[in-house]
């Protein structure tokens, strides 16, 4: 049986007991049918990930005795995504794919054409969380309330460099724009801003060129949705500036997690 | 009512009657409530986009009389998707997603540790058509049938390049890869090979690196599920190879279609 992999909130050390919520015991216990003694890999965001065993404490509840770390925490690159919301499936997948492309901020942002204002911050969470444990992610990314663009602009972080993802078309080649920024641009925390399906309004444009270190770019010559362009952008600023510019570790297979894509 | 733009396979030109396939025209008149007359916008991959009219022939019967070219056909890069099947939600959304992001073969592979073995090719042309329509693409790829790797490599094109996306590690950076290429190999016709969510086999490595023109890239230090690694390598081969190099054309608000996320 594969080794399961859990995000948990407690602090991990040898030797330490992890108590684990009831969800996560259910999923254990009757989704997983993990019993007494199942071996487990914990990661809480801070420590690291360990090795750790499964001691029941009655019908519902269980800790995780910690025994030895497998990896040491390692810093990420800090990059945020503000998207504006969008329907269930495709916010879903947002979360997810976001995830394990290595965003450190999920921030919602209303804007004038933002079709949904609700966004439902604990399905979003579950889902970074969910994806977090499946592909050896050793951090959650941080899930914001949503904000209007306004105000998220009025409160930008100095030195923060937003790219900004126009689908209404005119931007510059994403790879040239990344390939000419200059050595503090490229080690700068940054932010992926994604319009809304129906583009932003004039106003918000305006007031987005009025960033000091905004980017524009385009994402090539077809209409990208909001979630397939959140998720290029992603991939092409971790690929050039981000955390997969360093040759990535081969895996041992020891202690390997299940890949169940539930 | 916004112009709603299809996918047809008749031939296109000004004057022309274009036959509209009978669920297309349940699509158009109860789903999307369009009557007589009502603005098209249609593609057939070959002749452009073209405005039209819709014109009803009985209950269930309508043509598509064709009035003005918007655009031009336009060539698009030879890029191949070669992809494990992977479980209905997330081969769907390789589907969709790799239309938006410009592949013109998608090709399903059979490997040893492939865990799903049967894929519904109507389901994913119909996925693919789809996500051509509402994203302004002027072609729908090609959704061959699935085929074992050894044969598929066997026959290999001579001259096509190879992209391997391998998540067992130890690929070099992806971005380094691809902006080392030399000119001849960035004008050659690729194809993206993703692996299963099990990994080649150990053969199956060895095979795909007797191709000539292989190139094994890393993407990065998390673990990507397979459709995850197949948008990312996508997103970063239309970036520094594709046409996301040429800058994209600010669209009109003439005549665009509706984005409506089914």
């Amino acid at each position: 049986m594969s080794v399961l992999r859990l995000f948990i909130e407690a602090d991990l050390a040898a030797g330490g007991e992890a108590p684990i919520g009831e969800a996560q015991v259910h999923y254990l216990r009757h989704v997983m049918r993990r019993d007494e003694g199942a071996k487990l890999l914990l990661f809480n965001g801070r420590d690291g990930e360990w090795t750790a065993s499964l001691s029941l404490r009655g019908k519902k509840a269980a800790v995780a005795i910690v025994e030895a770390r497998t990896r040491e925490q390692a810093a990420e690159p800090d990059l945020w995504l503000c998207f504006a919301p969008i329907k269930r499936a495709r916010i879903d997948f947002i979360a997810e794919k976001a995830t394990e492309l290595g965003v450190a901020v999920l921030q919602p942002v209303l804007t004038r054409h933002t079709a949904v204002d609700r966004v439902n911050l604990e399905r979003l969470r579950a889902n970074a969380i969910e994806a977090a444990e499946q592909t050896e992610r050793l951090s959650v990314p941080e899930v914001r309330a949503p904000i209007e663009l306004g105000r998220l602009l009025e409160q930008w972080p100095a030195g923060r460099r937003l790219l900004m993802c126009d689908e209404t078309g005119g931007g510059p080649p994403i790879a040239e724009v990344l390939a000419a920024l200059d050595p503090a641009a490229r080690d700068a925390p940054w932010a992926i801003m994604i319009g809304p399906e129906g583009g932003f309004a004039a106003a918000e444009l305006e007031a987005l060129r009025r960033i000091k270190d905004v980017t524009s770019v385009g994402l090539g010559p077809r209409i990208l949705r909001a979630d397939t362009a959140a998720l290029a952008a992603l991939a092409c600023w971790q690929a050039m500036l981000g955390d997969w510019r360093k040759p990535t570790p081969r895996l041992s297979s020891d202690y390997r997690t299940s890949k169940v894509t539930r």
